[in-house]
């Protein structure tokens, strides 16, 4: 049955979020939703299914008839505590023992409890990605983003919509989509940096895209990634340059891009957290 | 309830156009789905619909429970000959009278028959519509297009999924990405320009985008358009630079962006008719 606390606590999130995305209460909000969904998940059982990635174990919750999303069960724990889960939001994760962990079970918190609380609903999982992972890189960079940037055109001033940007204090400039996974809708992204850097100049916006995983549940219940190196290689050599790739369950077909040319730096978002400063 | 003659002829339409876009079967094939896709909608009713669009006027059909997209009743005849609409297939119809309103009837036909007799198939109208646009400029060009480009990076060979790409015997090159209707997707086109512009050299491959609408039926089954025309301003001058833009119901805030810089060229798909000769 739909849980009431939990689209309240959306609502409230968003709205949130909308006000002042690294604010105080977008982050108790943050906590708020990530307990309640946390409390949903620590109820199922998580049954193993069959995966097809090398080197990686999934499964997925239960709850009545309705099943979860694929789940990393080496990064995710659904007892873990919830502390650990709000020092990542809090922005005081950086020097926690296991962040990759922590990382991958705050973020897929909501998203799980979605699945298992409500029907078709594709959106509110990406939204709630959106602003967690927004939410960090704004405490970090102690900045709220636009989501927009104005066309720096003759004679007129028009905007256009964007992925979050943020403007650092030295005149740095941070172009961050932010998707739950890519498939083929990714050179989108690629596309808006390519956008960013004619209106702007080169190496104006540094293009940071944060994921969650490419997994893909098959009708069988076994478990791929779906990736297209070639393509990410061909985007970054020819359509524009992407700073980092940063994801919650990196595919090792998307981290081996860092080997070859155009070595795109793919990583897993923990890294985030040890090189921010130097990105900025 | 499903047409079970009108999912025979979609699959022989499928497997004709992957054989030999521009060969007869093709032309077979799509001369007796739109046989069939007329015959499923002349008999119906078309019932007026709230028009939000200025200029124009929309219907939907309606066969039992089930309703149709919305129908520019200005372009569409429900009751043409279909000798009119075979001669769009059959690549003879540049002299024809009312060339806009034959082409809008023919494009439409087998989308509204798929409405009114299946639930929630998005993909089959759009590959209809992909396959009968295709075979038009297959014929027009006398070659077929191929859905791969190489990439001419260095000491390897790796070819990567495109739109159609026309290769013509004077060395010129066509990129044909066609879309029933563009939205926010649309980025896709500009950026896939961008790429083949970047591996291949400007101006090596002309891009002609083909749309069939950018209608969208609100739940008050009132008829909007959805247009961004500042975006595709933006892109046009950012990103890369499509050589034409064709729609079968050009929406007037496209068809204004011949008028202002970066003057992007949008027009109803008949003046591909008579201008064909002088993009090769």
């Amino acid at each position: 049955m739909p849980n009431q606390k939990l689209a309240g606590l959306y609502s409230r999130l968003a709205l949130a979020a909308k006000n002042d995305l690294k604010g105080a209460d977008t982050r108790t909000a943050l906590r708020e939703i990530i307990a309640e969904s946390m409390s949903v998940v620590s109820g199922t059982s998580i049954t193993p299914l069959q995966s097809n990635v090398a080197g990686k174990r999934y499964g997925m919750a239960r709850l009545g008839s309705r099943t979860s999303r694929p789940i990393n069960t080496d990064l995710f724990d659904k007892n873990v505590s919830l502390s650990s889960l709000f020092a990542i939001v809090d922005g005081t994760a950086s020097s926690m023992n296991n962040l990759d962990w922590a990382l991958y079970t705050v973020a897929m918190s909501y998203p799980l409890a979605a699945d298992l609380t409500k029907d078709g609903d594709k959106k509110s999982p990406g939204t709630f990605f959106e602003h967690l992972v927004g939410h960090i890189f704004a405490v970090k960079f102690q900045t709220n983003p636009t989501r927009r940037v104005i066309v720096p055109t003759l004679g007129k001033e028009v905007s256009i919509p964007t992925d979050y940007v943020f403007e650092l204090a030295n005149d740095r400039r941070i172009h961050l989509p932010i998707k739950i996974s890519t498939r083929e809708r990714v050179v989108q992204v690629w596309a808006h940096q390519k956008l960013l850097d004619g209106m702007h100049g080169h190496g104006r916006f540094r293009g940071l895209l944060v994921c969650l995983t490419e997994t893909n549940k098959q009708q069988d219940t076994s478990v791929t990634e779906v990736c297209l190196p070639h393509q990410w290689a061909a985007y970054q050599m020819y359509v524009a340059q992407l700073h980092r790739v940063y994801y919650f369950d990196p595919p090792e077909r998307y981290i081996s891009l860092r080997n070859t040319y155009p070595n795109i730096q793919v990583w897993p978002f923990s890294k985030f957290f040890n090189e921010a400063q130097s990105l900025i």
